[in-house]
């Protein structure tokens, strides 16, 4: 039995393997435009206004709601064929997809509806057909019905409709959600996880989330509320790290909120890693009281991870006296074990 | 400068497919007998009294404190070519490891330092050397010596010394601790996440630990503090999930807890998820008040991740009237979307 199970598996292996040769090899042809290329994610013929009345269907589209059923009670494959799976990319580097995703992405048949922010590498890497989100600024609620749209014509054609989520799709991801969506079309999906960014980022920094005597507990968080609003404070506790989420927008703010509404004190480290996983990667410390100032003279922007927390000075460099050095690091070996590796 | 990184980046994939191809089929041959299956990582010769004075050395192991320097400062990679990588395995499904990491355990010439626990179709994987902690219960101190005497070694023969851990490395994973150790050495540590149990324990039995409406902020903690005392408590937050790691030993004891002194309602949803991603895989759900009978009556054993907060109700089979179902849910197609998807 256990020999058994290790042929199939050797043997699964073996056709991803056979799959991704096959890939591989022929997208190394020089002069063939990737597919990709031609997908058009920008905004195209669509005014500010038109965007800015996300709720008017204005692009076009059929609003979710109105979209019938494919099946009366929700089933993992439709009779047709159709069928969903939300799949997590990861931070960005496409050695951190998952094999599982990986051989996803490789089905020749699916239709991939892809985040907007998934990495070029890893949009070459798929064999069917992609739609990108056209989540821009001011019309993600209008490009999510447009998701839901793809979706739906896609599980009407039988596709294989795939859900190419940044990170994990349950992670600040909208993915329940979506499970939620394709339930009322008749389809039971299913779900793949991936590196989450709100452990990888830090990892990628050198910062480890939990730490014996630094950290017994990590919170992760974003920095915003509904409708814009700030979002829930944690109270301080000495052994915890805070992880926040598109946050570098609000920075001062939130750092001006945690020492006066929720008893941080004001030399607690915060670290900022900018464009975690990515070559240009930089990680920028300080305290509660300094960041903000230091954010805003490198100009730091998002995507950016903010963690707050003894952690941040566990690894990262110290000066002679043991104590962590303030101020900008660039991607260094150390920040940057991914890149480097090779 | 485009397409010349993409041809790169493809070569290197095909390579790692030439890898993973070979080592696929040369691993399928029925009758050999796969090398892990040699490693001793019992107890052995050795007593329980043995174990129990773990600060001892009785394992004839020299005290980590005690093993020199192999550089004066600390270099990512030694003079005779010893390095470390510390790398996530993910929660236990070998589909799931990143393909960096399978890149990595497919060296031939590394010295493979994986946690007891790892999957054995994921040591079936490993090329090089293996040597499996003995992290059993009351020795882990002393297993975790031996590791770094096992890791000192490889070093000191010019190794990469692959420090392969469950989840993800920094992750209450002894990570930066690990780290710190090998710089004492001589050596700066590489870091490769991986998919953390956290995150995809719930995510395996369909539960999204954020979801709009349900949860705005995710808390990971351990069952257990500092030398086995009850842990920190976070005070109820009604739009928060907790996520319990290696607490189902203390179930009942930490519901009464959170109940008398952290405020929680005594109908908080609660899920327990055990043996996440294996086939055996079953999720338990029930309330802080009912949660502790209901495990013991289905023997709900380690390893298991707990969920506290609504996110357990959002996705989970409801019943007519759209109440979740409290019971036992045994590995549905929902609940264990990795291993029924092929």
């Amino acid at each position: 039995m256990m020999y058994h199970s290790r042929i199939v598996f050797n043997l699964l292996l073996l056709r991803s393997a056979v799959a991704f040769l096959f890939h591989s090899s022929s997208s190394t042809r020089i002069g063939v435009q990737p597919r990709f290329m031609f997908v058009d994610y920008g905004l195209g013929e669509y005014s500010q206004e038109v965007i800015d009345s996300s709720k008017s269907n204005k692009w076009g589209i059929p609003a979710s709601e109105t979209l019938p059923p494919l099946s009366s009670t929700p089933k993992a494959q439709l009779e047709n064929g159709g069928k969903v799976t939300l799949v997590g990319s990861g931070p960005g580097d496409p050695e951190l997809l998952t094999l599982k995703a990986v051989k996803l992405l490789q089905e020749p048949d699916a239709l991939v509806i892809v985040d907007r922010l998934v990495s070029p590498e890893i949009l070459n890497l798929i064999q069917g057909e992609i739609k990108i989100a056209r989540k821009l600024p001011g019309c993600a609620e209008l490009a999510q019905e447009e998701i839901y749209w793809w979706a739906h014509q896609g599980l009407s054609a039988g596709k294989h409709v795939i859900r190419l989520k940044i990170g994990d799709p349950f992670v600040f991801g909208r993915g329940g959600e979506e499970i939620l969506k394709f339930r009322q079309y008749g389809v039971e999906s299913k779900v793949v996880p991936g590196v989450s960014s709100a452990f990888s980022a830090p990892l990628l920094a050198n910062i480890p989330v939990t730490h014996r005597g630094a950290a017994n507990q990590v919170v992760m968080c974003t920095g915003y509320g509904r409708e814009g609003t700030s979002p829930d404070l944690i109270q301080y506790h000495e052994e915890q790290t805070i992880v926040f989420l598109m946050a570098v927008g609000r920075l001062r703010e939130l750092c001006d909120r945690l020492v006066t509404l929720a008893g941080y004190p004001k030399d607690t480290p915060v670290g900022i890693v900018e464009k975690a996983g990515c070559p240009s990667q930089r990680t920028v410390i300080g305290t509660m009281e300094t960041i903000a100032d230091m954010a805003e003279k490198h100009k730091v922007q998002a995507p950016s991870t903010i963690i707050v927390g003894k952690v941040v000075n566990v690894l990262l460099n110290t000066d002679d006296e043991g104590v962590a050095i303030q101020g900008l690091i660039q991607s260094a070996s150390q920040s940057d074990p991914i890149l480097s590796s090779d």
